[in-house]
């Protein structure tokens, strides 16, 4: 009987453990509000760029034909056709630059659609540009992507402009 | 008792003719679809600006300080900022031109917000600009409202590209 009973005891102290673990995970688990996850997408990209790898920059991107690229060029539809003017603008890491994001603006509107406002700049050998951009992303099973991305340089009168 | 019968009758036949005329109240006041309404407000849009009316095309905006229009110029904020922008830019009806808006594809993202891509013209006697926006609405108590717009106007080489 007493056997029974330091058995039991063990089994009670060995499941308030494991609850407790449980609970532990639990809370290292917390899922990222819209906000957060919308905001590692884009620092993941960032960091993605700066590698010079375009392709892995390209995962913050749904992965679709009716993904749109909207510039003073025109739009670009498609995942494949974003990521190969990517390629054809930027060929190598030295055109690529390093590229900030910053003021990121992240508006959640719904459990699954969010936009976002912010400014780019690339350093580069051959000078700085900059601009400003809308993104506006869906949540899908693998995570938050952009589906359309309108991205603006700013005018040579918008720069001589500047303080 | 056979009056109490014939103002019970008459009652059920006015209670059925209401009844009827409400159904068909309902049918004609169907409200619109969120795509239906996001169309009609940039139809307004177009009418009000092609009427010389800045002060009327503004009622598709949001009222509001935290209303966003982004440009290659950068980004202004505020319903007050965008109008005084407007006005500033387009002084008189000449210059204001006559706008179309074409190839609209209205994206509802969840009950109350949806983004537009499109194309807009400004035909005016001075030449023809042109570009692309994404506007992001919001359905708010009176209607869906613009509550960022980024626009922009074809570059050079991008109109030198069209066939």
């Amino acid at each position: 009987m007493r056997s029974m009973l330091k058995v039991s005891l063990g089994i009670c102290v060995l499941a308030g453990m494991l609850g407790m673990s449980g609970r532990l995970a639990m809370a290292q688990a917390t899922p990222k509000t819209g906000e957060q996850a919308v905001r590692s997408v884009l620092e993941e990209q960032v960091a993605d760029w700066n590698n010079g790898d375009i392709p892995a920059f390209m995962k913050g991107y749904w992965k679709s034909d009716g993904t749109e690229f909207v510039t003073t060029a025109g739009i670009f539809r498609g995942w494949q056709n974003v990521m190969d003017r990517y390629l054809r603008t930027y060929p190598d890491h030295a055109t690529m630059g390093q590229l900030t994001f910053s003021d990121l603006e992240i508006h959640v509107l719904c459990a699954d659609a969010a936009y976002v406002m912010g400014h780019w700049k690339l350093d580069r050998q051959a000078g700085q540009i900059a601009g400003v951009f809308t993104l506006i992303f869906r949540k899908f099973p693998d995570g938050w992507k952009i589906i359309n991305d309108h991205t603006s340089q700013y005018s040579a009168a918008a720069e001589a402009k500047k303080p």
